[in-house]
């Protein structure tokens, strides 16, 4: 039983930069095994490059979801209702190398239409990824005052660029 | 005499895109003389970046506006009224290297709000854009199928992330 609809990725720009301005959205990835887990974001770009529909995404070199991502090939980006607004903030806030984020939050995965991370089954708003083009941050190309705001420990963020395969969500 | 109202950037991402798919939108820079050119892009990308809004654009190593958008530091991506799509297809064809493609379109630059380099006084939507960073595409990390379709000739990007100072259009 699906009864979640194909939305135009553009349609889709709206509520996604409103939940990833609000609470944060949910990028999952699941590794070679198929084990999935993932971490809240707060950034993300959309737009047309290399003539496909791409959502830009960055995950920090420390974090367990970028071996995720990178065992995938794939991601998705799940945005969730307001009341989920707890399990948004408990995914930022733990690691899926300690614990079983899913279990912890209520969360479920569920199978993804084109791609072989899930998505998460409570979401409204889901956009299915293959990643295209990877960017290592290059530190000595970012204006230096957000050097120091946002990367004083240096842990520096792996920019993904996934083409934007399927999308879709609640009714 | 501006008759151009602000606008919400994420109120102009649909118009962006649709310009951009159909035409293209003129990115517009200015070298270290004040001297302003730019081309046609048919790519880009808007969203949330660094906790700014970000518009994203590529800009081939061969290209003429490279050297304009290092020199300038900023750069404005203008989406032109169907009726300019003349223009648009002329600035995307000849080098600002060879003529002045201002004087041969019949398109005029207008002084921007927040940057140094122009506007194009025709267009009807406006993005004023600071670089915060800029990263050279890496042939090895691009899917494969993408390099032989769009980079047979080695000619790779250079991504070009602006943070919107500024957004406006005709009302």
């Amino acid at each position: 039983m699906d009864a979640k609809r194909d939305i135009d990725y553009r349609d889709a720009f709206l509520p996604t930069m409103e939940g990833l301005s609000r609470a944060g959205a949910l990028l999952v990835a699941a590794d070679s095994q198929g084990r999935a887990s993932g971490m809240t974001i707060g950034w993300g770009s959309i737009g047309i490059i290399w003539r496909l529909p791409v959502f830009t995404v960055l995950v920090r070199h420390s974090r367990n979801t970028l071996h995720l991502v990178e065992e995938a090939g794939d991601f998705t980006v799940n945005v969730l209702p307001p009341e989920l607004d707890e399990a948004l903030a408990y995914w930022g806030k733990v690691s899926g190398r300690d614990v079983d984020k899913w279990a912890n939050s209520g969360l479920r995965p569920a199978p993804s239409r084109r791609v072989r991370s899930p998505i998460v089954e409570q979401g409204i708003l889901h956009f299915e990824c293959r990643v295209i083009y990877r960017g290592d941050m290059i530190p000595g190309n970012l204006q230096p005052d957000l050097v120091s705001k946002l990367y004083a420990s240096g842990d520096y963020h792996r920019i993904y660029y996934g083409e934007i395969l399927a999308c879709y969500g609640a009714p």
